[in-house]
């Protein structure tokens, strides 16, 4: 997709802002047989369904559950099934650690082992996060040949490990045996150019179980999802765009860094996200505008949290039309329904409305309404080409 | 898709018509809320998007904008991102030069060059079409070794240029800097099987300098869009179809005869297209019939002027309908909309009529109410396979 428009883009001085609500897709609740969208009073968002066009976006295929990596490259037109990021990577995003290329990163679990080596809590009885800020300054400690070494606490059991040196190939297998009762395995490499990373990573496991001997329940830790930065092209050189994020979580701020948009500086809430946006209209061309509330809704398997969310959300979208956005595109990551308690597989209403966006027999910015539209079932890497081409940044394919 | 298909077809005695209204598709006008189809007064398209099943179709990508090459190689079948059509070949095909497999054509401008060789303007400043033809006679005195020349005026300050002989590939550079004040660039051969044509191509530039140098302000030329006939697959094989063309503009009877249509001479007119039905009826298992007038509407940005086009259309579909073909399509090869007075990249509503074609709930053949059919969104590609199983003339799959 990609290599076929980065040749069509051409330069404009149109604005556009992706306004991506976190699980925003829903389901029906039992009891009344409607969703959160179709609860919920947003007035503004319907307005919107009715002036643009609709549909529905599948991020990754059919039955796939997208994490918020590939969820977020969907939008951000990468195939995410072609661009994988790793957990460690994720992990390392998720706390702004300061990833950078050929860095190797791990997502790791504090755990318990018995006398014999074997696991007996693969999360250590789910430590505080004090604990593991303590048990990370001992990790730190270890010294290894000819790389840097990392170690970040991130919350209880969890923390992240990143290598930092030439030749970190991120190939390995996972020490995490995921059973009880045997030991950690110790790490393979899958290819030829992470034999060195093997080596490393296992002599740091070594060191790690010795200097956590009297560390019960936390003496031993769990290493899984290796992984580096994976190599991107540029998202503001694909599109041609000056692209900006604005998002008050650390992971979606990492999730734009690694496509190259500037990640701006911002407060804690959505209010503080859109005061942001209207400081730096004139500074870009692409706005990328998360808001978290209805996932956290969705995931916590609350319903009526995850309506007033989305309540709370229409209530802005007036602030962001008043900078008269050419393009201004309402979607998400992925699903999160609340009957699920947990990302889903559904596809995800998308509204797009420009002045070319074109017409569309959908007026309610639903589930069910928005798969009537003229947008159709479609993969989220299709909606750049398509905001480009409403922006007008796009010429003609062939004579 | 040709290559599933070609060995499912069967022979059958059943009749197609397509009728491509040149950039059918368009949007809403901002005073209305209505497109120009649902606009226009058309009752008998309206009727046939109720008795068949309707969509929309997208002939290379969401939001990417066809040429009138992708647009119509979709509808024939053809992946028009696998089959490419340089500008060159349809320029010739434009004005119906009889280009051969292996001919190597280019876009040609007249240009003004300074006494340093610059080019003050890329276009000559758009000497007349008398002057035009005077010049290509300078032109087509320039003899090459071991090839022909053919040298025709297209309008204003364009030309084509075609060499025809062997071994000329037809990978090469343009010669246009695209900026003023710099000398027209010499062509580069972009792979070794166009290094002869590089050659011939440079001494044809610098004999047409010599015999431009008192032609002041069309004393040099640029050339551009190298290009020789794609190899596609021909069409009444890959189908098993007797196929005919009909179209008043050399564009289209050109791109037909690229995929190896008959092309029947017609008139002027949409009317004279239909005589010519008429006379062929006989002769023939499928018949694309081309309108234009629609296209040109749109592009001129005249919103009444492309309800009217489409007001005309419709007052003829009874004729082509009294032809009794088993399946019927209306569709187009890309969208026109007058408020964005160039092609667009909408998906364009298509109907599809035979007595197998199936329910719908659409009964309206315009961009909103098409969007709800059972074809759904469509790659335009697929469109013949479906038009095939419509007249029947597709077996099984698999056992």
């Amino acid at each position: 997709m990609l290599d076929l428009i980065t040749p069509l883009v051409v330069p404009n001085d149109t604005k556009i802002v992706l306004l991506s609500l976190d699980g925003l897709g829903g389901l029906p609740r039992p009891e009344t047989g409607k969703s959160e969208l179709e609860t919920a009073r947003i007035p503004n968002l319907h307005r919107l369904a009715g002036e643009g066009a609709c549909g529905l976006l599948r991020h990754v295929a059919p039955g796939i559950t997208p994490g918020s990596g590939p969820g977020h490259l969907g939008l951000f037109g990468y195939d995410p099934q072609r661009y994988l990021v790793g957990r460690g990577v994720l992990e390392a995003l998720g706390i702004e650690f300061d990833l950078r290329a050929g860095d190797l990163a791990a997502r790791g679990n504090f755990c318990t082992v018995d006398a014999q080596g074997n696991i007996t809590d693969r999360r250590a009885g789910r430590i505080s996060t004090e604990l593991c800020v303590r048990l990370t300054e001992r990790l730190r400690t270890i010294a290894l040949p000819g790389v840097e070494v990392f170690v970040e606490p991130v919350k209880e059991h969890r923390f992240v490990l990143v290598l930092r040196g030439p030749g970190l190939g991120g190939r390995l297998s996972e020490t995490d045996p995921q059973v009880l009762g045997k030991p950690p395995l110790a790490v393979r490499a899958l290819d030829e150019a992470s034999k060195n990373s093997a080596d490393l990573v296992n002599a740091f496991v070594t060191q790690a179980k010795a200097r956590l001997a009297d560390a019960m329940p936390a003496n031993m830790i769990l290493l899984r999802g290796f992984d580096s930065l994976p190599h991107l092209p540029r998202f503001p050189e694909a599109f041609g765009l000056r692209a900006a994020a604005i998002a008050a979580y650390p992971m979606y701020r990492g999730l734009a860094r690694v496509v190259g948009m500037d990640v701006l500086a911002t407060g804690a809430t959505f209010a503080d996200e859109l005061v942001t946006l209207r400081e730096h209209w004139q500074s870009y061309d692409y706005f990328f505008v998360h808001y978290k509330d209805t996932d956290k809704a969705g995931e916590d398997g609350d319903f009526e949290a995850k309506v007033a969310a989305l309540e709370r959300f229409d209530a802005f979208v007036p602030d962001v039309e008043a900078l008269r956005p050419d393009v201004l595109v309402v979607s998400g990551d992925h699903a999160t329904p609340s009957v699920l308690a947990a990302h889903g597989w559904q596809p995800v209403p998308v509204v797009v409305r420009s002045r070319y966006s074109g017409a569309d027999p959908v007026t309610a910015f639903t589930e069910r309404a928005c798969a009537a539209g003229t947008l159709g079932v479609m993969p989220a890497q299709h909606l750049m080409p398509l905001v480009m081409a409403n922006a007008l940044r796009l010429t003609k394919y062939g004579a």
